[in-house]
């Protein structure tokens, strides 16, 4: 139900007079449209036979070539047989979730986590342990630790979730040097990782993408991609990249959910990557977020009140903002809206009603001025509250 | 495992030497591809901005109009508040059936039934009791028989999945007599229907389309559509009309399985509906597939020996031929393969192992030449059989 009220909330944040740093949707009117649009009407008009059939279950051979070249740019080689295309990453990774989980199984993920991933384990009627982070990602001591209570309570995590670059919610990257002991703590517990890597060439601060945890470790983790923050969210193109075993059962699982996927979108991917200068708009997209994001980051240092903190971001879409304490992201977000700006509250990132005192800034989809009113706007909310609380002699953290 | 047999079949079947009878592939080079593309590059030109972009999970709300209309052919009158666009109907049977079966829950079918629909189920993990046809479809005294027999056992039917029209692969259709009665049926067990209709508006003899079985019961069914059939399998867009309460869990579940459905695609579809002559193209298109259809049962009758039987399809894509007792179809594949033809044997349309003496038998995609040319082959190695059984003194059903 989660997603639901996510759902909600997007619906209330869509209306124009309100500045949303809720959603994350991409830039897409960054794109070549007319370039896009010509790509489009010459595969129909040369390879329309083929295009609008039906496809194979894995994904177009061709797609997943490419696929295999765009990882490589986070050190990860592949083999085009191992990589099976789905319905944007959102796919993949629901398909992972039925293909590994029974009800009663336990996953650990990060905690804050991306929400619908939350929802897809409680689909599967899974149980959720969350890992807190610092400003590296995880501690691979925690993790561990984790995954040691869990053995002892007799519910062994099967799978570890991560987002460990430029993380939603969060906005922190697992740093290279806790990389490989993370790994290397889910091998010696015989946990599956599944590291969901949307946003890895979205950085902004380096001169090039953070290696995976993939690239170092092809039989323990299925990596999960998507063009959705690259390219575009609306031909929904994603994909996921695992041994042989495991890329055998997911071509199964794809094929009962959907036969296969949309040759056409597929073939509009490949033909982009394969024809048009994509390195070169991807730079111009990083250069864009990382504007936006230091926009969001100044705002919020120019206005928040005393006691609100945030995450500094090195890529992606989002900025983690933590709130003194006793103050509620979820109650306050009505009175946010009624400012004109919105959020996402930190509670749909927990599985067991954490993080009341969190919310995520989106700072990827509106233009500079309007981060910064929307940022003006909340630390008004935010400091009216505080205010108010003051008055009422509420001191920070008497209700708790 | 049905599956992967019936895919490394159509891998064999694919190749150009080979006339395929087993693919239910629609014809596609039929379409207007130039005005496609053109509407396609328009599109994206005009509203790259939001067709590229994220959608909403339950899918664009003007196509959801334009389904309706659609739907409105087959006498059903529905609201766009109730449809849920998916991924081809294969994803909306998903949803359902992940929406609907626990583990060990029992589903009913007709006997035999749509291939990757038995997927769904066993992915589910539920039972599948199927019910025979005849030349009218499924008799609703044999079903009512057979959700008795399942209460009697302590498992009650949760569901009845029908291709009530041009069945998927018996190419027969539930008379307009046993349409009442089969909801009746359904109704007083308590069991719901999910009406899977892809072929609905393919009549060959008929004026106008089969009244469907959600038109006089809003209720007790959900219905499954597609434009993979009348327009473009490539575009993957298909949908579930499901009463409010069942559609409010489909829309969860398809935000779970992919946040949301390619806009693009949808867009294209509502465009096309809105802007292009469809009804036109649709004709044509049922004028094509009714020659071929002929085409097949008059091969059929020059050339198969005697003791085989088959369907005479008032439209769709199949016939369901049956051989002469003994006879088995999925032995004698390979023999058909190396005379150049492919079907599909009926085993993989039973959930037990039977249909051993059947085989689904296309029309839609082969031109009218290579049907002919496909059915003499296929008979040639049917009586080859047939003949080489006698020399041996192996009488018909003899082995049984």
């Amino acid at each position: 139900m989660v997603a639901s009220e996510v759902r909600a909330l997007f619906a209330v944040a869509s209306r124009p007079e309100i500045v949303s740093l809720a959603g994350g949707m991409p830039h897409v009117d960054g794109l070549p449209l007319e370039t896009l649009g010509e790509l489009m009407a010459e595969l129909t008009r040369e390879r329309g036979g083929t295009a609008l059939q039906y496809g194979s279950a894995q994904g177009d051979p061709g797609l997943r070539e490419s696929v295999c070249g765009v990882m490589s740019l986070e050190g990860i080689d592949a083999h085009p047989d191992d990589v099976v295309v789905t319905v944007g990453s959102q796919q993949a990774l629901d398909l992972v979730a039925r293909v590994f989980l029974d009800p009663g199984d336990t996953v650990v993920t990060e905690g804050p986590t991306y929400v619908t991933a939350l929802g897809v384990f409680a689909a599967c009627q899974a149980r959720v342990a969350q890992v807190a982070m610092d400003e590296e990602g995880v501690d691979p001591g925690a993790l561990a630790e984790t995954f040691g209570r869990l053995a002892a309570e007799g519910r062994p995590a099967k799978l570890f979730y991560t987002v460990p670059t430029f993380q939603n919610p969060a906005g922190v990257t697992l740093s290279a040097e806790r990389r490989a002991a993370v790994s290397e703590v889910c091998r010696r517990a015989g946990v599956l990782v599944i590291e969901d890597n949307p946003y890895g060439l979205l950085h902004y601060d380096r001169g090039e993408p953070m290696r995976a945890l993939r690239a170092d470790d092809p039989t323990g983790v299925v990596y999960l991609g998507s063009f959705s923050k690259t390219l575009a969210p609306g031909l929904r193109v994603g994909w996921a990249l695992a041994p042989g075993p495991v890329r055998d059962k997911l071509v199964l699982a794809a094929e009962s959910a959907m036969l296969s996927h949309s040759v056409f979108s597929q073939l509009v991917v490949d033909r982009y990557l394969r024809t048009q200068p994509w390195a070169e708009q991807l730079k111009e997209f990083r250069e864009l977020y990382r504007e936006r994001r230091d926009a969001m980051l100044r705002s919020l240092e120019a206005h928040m009140p005393r006691g609100v903190r945030w995450t500094s971001p090195g890529g992606g879409f989002f900025v983690w903002a933590s709130l003194p304490e006793g103050l509620d992201s979820k109650a306050l977000l009505p009175r946010a809206v009624g400012a004109r700006v919105a959020y996402v509250p930190g509670t749909g990132f927990y599985a067991d009603g954490g993080g009341r005192s969190h919310m995520r800034l989106s700072f990827c989809y509106p233009p500079i001025e309007r981060i910064e009113e929307g940022v003006q706007r909340l630390a008004s909310v935010i400091g009216e509250e505080l205010t108010l609380r003051d008055t009422l002699g509420l001191a920070p953290g008497a209700e708790r």
